[in-house]
């Protein structure tokens, strides 16, 4: 998915993408470094949305959050401006999508809180360097997700299902695929559940609700991960009367070290 | 399964035992301390037993061994007589049972080595403590046991298949299930497999070839644990013209507190 030039940190990458030099998707640009899930709302939503995030941490882990009106979170990086360092922004008006914009100069508004939620870049990084094979990275596709049974815990507008991305592995790789992602609670964690689709009232494995569809090969198990879908669709059903997220794919990268998400 | 009176400590279970008052299995008889499965074999065959250890040690985790000829395993417990403090042993000769005893005064030699190998009863508290439910515990019955396709690492005569004892859990206690046995590598540690038994070589789950059959539920998948009675198996194999077991289910008891076992 990495479309050309690696950078040897996220601030390289950030500088490249803020001056138009890295215009694509972000997965693998800068190995090593967190990436997070952009969504930002109006003060007047966020206070919900942040109880939203934090009773449901597993879909939506929050890494870092911005002040209202403040572009800048140096928690996740001391020269971050959200308004500039992704590569490319969704607009949404009354739940519709009104815009793709390559900066948000146009749109910033002093009311809007910017929210960083955590991504499975981080723990297929780990995967991957232990080296666990993940079928959509080595066809170079999208994960396939699936809306669940599920419900998140609801808070003030906020509610809908929890949405699960899927990777296909060998039994003995998914027992150490929950070994190495439960330590990674910022970025979803241990799986939410394997081997059994239809308890999660997935009708067909083959036709993910996003995302592009994986063979799950007979001697292998579909392993589910809680995804950062799940806000971006919550948000959906909202329909705020206005909204930004990344474009899918089009990610922020932080400057911290995915190793440091590592609890042990 | 356990059958009476439960005692505050290991050393209390232990002397119990070592004077008759106690005569039957050891499950459950003292909460909280590390049981574990003995084989005593001659000098000659011990070296290779070591090395088997050392190579299986999912199967064959070694808590303690004694000395040639010394029944004493400090380690373990200050007090330890291992000819005494077992309910209930076997000795066999060229690997046929020839009888069980309740202690070993009268066939132990001066060239017996014992070997103290984790037993799942520690994993197993630490499992139930957390809320999830064992099936053959609630069921008063042995845990399935299946003889596998997987061969062990042979070290000299011994060599033969792996044993895994089988458990069936919901996905998501799977998962927990993962991440708690992965903090006991002494007493097994993290499954081997769990979804396919067929991919074991495991033909009908229904029938166990050690223990007794449980109900795997349809929404269920059965978990495949690495099992202490893999080296007795194995010796079973080798058939050594002296050995002494302890009789199935009749542990020795150690002052170490399965807690300790933890490595996180």
């Amino acid at each position: 998915m990495a479309s050309g030039k690696i950078y040897g940190s996220g601030r390289e990458a950030r500088l490249a993408i803020r001056s138009g030099e890295h215009r694509g998707q972000t997965a693998g640009i800068a190995p090593g470094f967190v990436q997070g899930n952009l969504a930002i709302l109006p003060k007047a939503l966020a206070d919900d949305f942040f109880r939203f995030c934090q009773f449901n941490p597993k879909p939506c882990p929050l890494i870092g959050a911005s002040e209202p009106g403040d572009p800048r979170i140096p928690a996740l990086a001391e020269d971050l401006d959200i308004r500039t360092d992704l590569p490319l922004y969704r607009v949404w008006r009354d739940g519709k999508l009104v815009e793709e914009v390559p900066d948000l100069k146009a749109v910033w508004r002093d009311d809007l809180v910017a929210f960083l939620i955590g991504c499975s870049f981080s723990f297929e990084e780990a995967l991957v360097e232990d080296g666990i094979d993940l079928r959509h990275i080595s066809a170079g596709t999208n994960v396939p997700m699936y809306r669940t049974n599920i419900d998140t815990v609801p808070a003030g507008p906020f509610h809908g299902p929890l949405v699960v991305s899927m990777r296909p592995l060998k039994p003995a790789d998914a027992i150490r695929a929950v070994q190495i992602t439960s330590r990674f609670p910022a970025v979803h964690g241990a799986p939410v559940h394997l081997g059994k689709p239809e308890l999660l009232g997935i009708k067909d494995i083959a036709k993910p609700d996003y995302g592009d569809p994986v063979e799950v090969k007979a001697d292998e198990l579909p392993v589910f991960w809680a995804c950062g879908v799940t806000p971006q669709s919550v948000i959906a059903t909202v329909k705020p009367d206005f909204c930004i997220t990344h474009a899918p794919g089009h990610m922020l990268v932080t400057d911290l070290k995915n190793s440091r998400l590592a609890i042990l």
